[in-house]
């Protein structure tokens, strides 16, 4: 079950990739007899999870959807079958495909770093690197391969850097401006790069931390002794290899940045009959 | 050299990223003084080809531009510094590199696809499978890289593919069709599958051909006795480790999807002082 | 019958037709009674083409189209009829009219040129030189009428003329130069002025050249002696009186700028009861 | 002079006419250097009024404007000129020259009516019958022929026809009917088929009376008997060759659709050098 | 009965509406089983009129509508009821009800100014000082209140004001300027003074008079002496106190600036079950 | 001090406020001389806080800003002035004055809640309840006013009412659903009626609790009972009269709807000269 829905404005989405690709038309179409109908399916072609059905959907108007987005497809299964006029379906498969492949691809990316720290009590979330103009959806099909989302803009968490505390002269100093001015409705997060810092932001109120770049034997002990004071998230160059390692040194969050920004696409494929 | 500008239309996609970063305001840099001034700079992490350049400059306004798209980059290769407000800076940061990242990771793919048929005279062309809304973008990015474009999208180029061979009952109709409803600036290019199917296609008039998921050693005699009758494209599955091969088998073009659909981004950050 | 579709985008030009005559509102139509339904229809009142049906059905919602677009009409030949109430009806009709006038306008200049050719071999092509923000649904409508699209914009079709000639110091090089950087599935046509940049232009490649302004009795021996080695355009001045004369030279295409630019529109009127 | 400015929305416009010429890019520029750059300049090929010239600048952006809007032209008056690299300029040409000459065909026709009524007092007043989302430009241009504007829209004028007769019963219940809900800064229009209408209109409070297909020696007594109680618009397929008679019946106004929907274009051209 | 209907364009502004409050995911509804509906309806918790209730169903979509724009309600009048997904229902309601508080506040606002000049034979009408953006609703509101609309913008009425007179050295020839440039469907309205502005107003053909800042006894000789001879609206710091002696001073129309851009929101509110 | 910026997205607004007004053009300006320019200035007219300054200036290009947003003024504060041509500041003087007044009413009411609630140490804030297309815009007057802002939207903090109680079988199973799926950078704050449910809602986990029509008296034990366990917001009916005690409860914030929806703008004008 993906937790929520798509978002508003995803339709606008879908109309400017039927733009960019129709442009002032189809001009293979052209010569196909209007009442020529095809029947169409569309499957995948290997291992993954599938996200993106409704905006293929809305594009291609099936008749029966056999796959919802998060369920998990290997090599021919089917997501969505249809019929309709030869030029409507040929001039729509594209953009079709090129959603389903590349959303598929993120849920699937994210569905295997899931997996990976599965029974540590980690949770994988997404970041803010992502392709321009897709961040919803992106963050969407994190969604449907099992991931959580971080904030999605700048707009709904506040994070502190190295900036601020340099420019309040600490990191309480820093907190304490932020929290006169956001919205009381968000937490202040604090990245930290040592035990120190750690401590020094649990104490100013800092309600998550990040861990910058450390180690899963550096982050053990810092997050066994804030057990409960606050939420620990790991960051930085993490990968399929080495995130089970830090899911084990007790950390709540794992933030990967390539399961938005490098995730190869899930193969899925249009046949006509 | 890239061969032609940034398409038109690339601003408002530039403004698109930095509405839905932004959303209604950046809540972490609510509390910089706004007379905190910093100096920052962006540089590369890995060796690479950059594109994207104009689009994060239009984002952070640099004061200096050291590397131009199309250029190569390694590990600390230096492409922009600039001096700004905090909030400015801080908030520009990640749509910048996120143009920067992905469009530079479909230009380092493109390159390396264009390496390895070096010296063979096979050009390195995209396709249509590219990632929703940056189309234009993604092609363009394909020429920095040093490849070249295939049709844009279904308006500049024709394609007949089984389905106008079923619908007309044959190539030779099917281009007849075809030519009869088309602007005349326009080629037709065949799908092929066999060497009969290609016979067919030259002596129907088609202009170009694509050789769909044939072995280089199935596709040179075809190509070797269709010598300057048409353009031959070899297309379907090609990687990095095939494309010589399939270069060396005389091809003019060979498609890769995957360098604007999977193609992982380049490193490059932001840093400040 | 028409080749091809109306283009995407249509719906939002009739949108912003109704807008810019609406305004903030139908002043004249708000002391009507909401229950007063008017039956309405629409009939030609001169002999032409018709076209932009679908585009006043959008706008009017009929019960009945009588006639489709490309079809001939005459004075008094019924298009289209339905029943509404007043205050839709009156606020629809003039936008619709101005759709169905201007366009079958378009298509009725075309149908001449198209007929005053029959026989020759050479089809009536379009330029670029169309109403700004109707250059889609100008080119459907000269479809409408008979004729063919030459490149719809800058995009679908390469053209050199002198300024690449100067720039590149030669028609081959100029060519060379192109073919280098355009996709591979768009023709370059080359404008020439003699027989002799003629030559020269097919020897480097030029698939389409086009006789600017050149007299029928100069055309004719060129392009009888290039038969087959490209398809040749006639441009440049070219009206109703002198239009068989061009066709008769032998070349393929003849296009005339007036067909978009300069058409009177076609009369038709809303009447009701 | 112009009575008054160029429509708010006018950058609108013009950035959608470049946007449908240009696509995704100019092809046919994309092989010259960019460090090429032409003088150009655009004149006059006829004789006429010009309008547009703003838009064109805006596309162009000349170092020299030689004619303003509204000044009269004859073939090879310069109109503006500019001094830019290669690609701009040839990708801005064409939209550039649409607008100057559909507009100033506009203006044009509307001199030739204006110059018809000289000395009689009568003023050639446009339609609603304008190019679909050219609206605001088409009313523009007849002022710069010399004309004026009639109500723009539906919004800011109100005219009683024969629906609204039949439906309140009479002319005056309508009048009251319209008066009682529209903004008391408009002026109420009655169309009227006879004297006997013209009576009961002004009778009834109509500022505005429209004759509708009435010929010169009808009007003119209707006009003398209601002089300088109504103002009095003739209307009703009007040409260059009856608007005199028309004006001489007495008349204040006389519209004139075809000024702004079947006016041919004014030549003009880009030249290099 | 409301005289005319909503502006085109309401349908974007509601859109635009849930937008901004929507943003990328209503993250509270995330939780709700998608198959939970509720029952829910509006009711008024205050004495007014309602105003908006369409666009508050194009969110909502409700079964059933109970009150329409220009009733009037009482605290617990039902306005509209329905049944839906509590995701959908709990995230529309805040715009829905914004709308209709913020319009019925309009409406409510209005109908105490016509009421209290009810029997003299004054209208209230409203003026330009309306919300940023919306403009078109906030005089339909009005509408359904019971008053009248001013002008809805700079286009669709003429007002001179000191500057036109200084300009132009005097009333009559502002008023002749203002003549010859705008479309004859408008009337022309003067800011008057004195009494001696206004009779120079009306000698210079002033269809309206505006009396700005007179008090009631200054006015009702003025009006008195011109009766018949222009519509005379009285302007400036109007209240609920003085309307009705305003009214009294015989003027036809009455500008409040405040029911568009001060008045209270109505209450209401949307209940469950 | 400002805490933080206009919001992204504001000039479109400014915009969007320009073309309601002008539509298709000033017609009362038409008559000016191009070259006639004024001196203008605006200034206030009554005691408050401005608030849109920015916005007015945008519109204006005024030569000097003498008041900045969140600055009190009084009757014939100096606010800006600057000097242009006639017609453009005549224009524009609505847009600007409209804008000003509105967002300075918000923060004139917000600055007057601050002032009631000083010394006690909660703090105003605002609700969903904002007129629609100006959330973003209204949110950032109430911090010039002194206030702060509770969340902007649906989407950057999460709230538990009654309907998710209901749904889930209690106040825990809420908190627990909504904490697996919402970001975790955005608190959870509950609505609570009665000391056990605040009691509840702390141990669950809330962060934030919101007393919804509570009286002071009810609400001090409460407060008191679970200091530093949550953050307190009351809420529901609260006014100028009443905040006082109700912040003299314990509160840490006070949620005003009125400062949003109800508040009468604040009188500035603009002056010639």
């Amino acid at each position: 079950m993906i937790p929520y829905e798509l978002p508003e404005g995803w339709r606008e989405i879908v109309a400017r990739s039927l733009i960019e690709d129709l442009g002032p038309g189809d001009v293979s179409s052209s010569a196909f007899p209007p009442d020529l109908t095809l029947d169409w399916y569309i499957e995948a072609q290997a291992d993954g999870v599938v996200a993106g059905v409704p905006l293929a959907a809305e594009l291609l108007q099936p008749t029966e959807i056999a796959a919802a987005d998060g369920d998990r497809v290997t090599d021919r299964t089917l997501v969505m079958r249809g019929r309709g006029p030869a030029a409507h379906v040929l001039s729509r498969e594209r953009p079709a495909l090129n959603f389903l492949m590349h959303l598929s691809g993120i849920a699937t990316a994210t569905a295997l770093y899931v997996a990976a720290v599965e029974g540590t009590g980690a949770r994988i979330v997404d970041t803010r690197k992502t392709i321009p103009g897709l961040r919803n959806l992106a963050k969407y099909a994190v969604r449907c391969g099992g991931g959580a989302n971080h904030r999605i803009g700048l707009f709904d968490g506040a994070m502190i850097k190295d900036n601020h505390i340099q420019a309040f002269g600490g990191i309480a100093p820093a907190v304490r401006a932020l929290r006169a001015t956001i919205p009381h409705t968000l937490r202040i997060e604090v990245e930290c790069e040592s035990a120190e810092q750690v401590a020094e932001a649990i104490a100013a109120g800092a309600e998550v931390v990040m861990l910058d770049n450390l180690a899963p034997d550096v982050m053990a002990p810092i997050v066994a002794r804030h057990k409960g004071e606050a939420i620990f998230e790991a960051s930085g160059g993490i990968t399929l290899t080495t995130v089970r390692a830090v899911a084990e040194s007790g950390v709540d969050l794992i933030s990967v940045g390539a399961i938005t920004h490098s995730s190869p696409s899930l193969s899925l494929h249009l046949e006509i009959g």
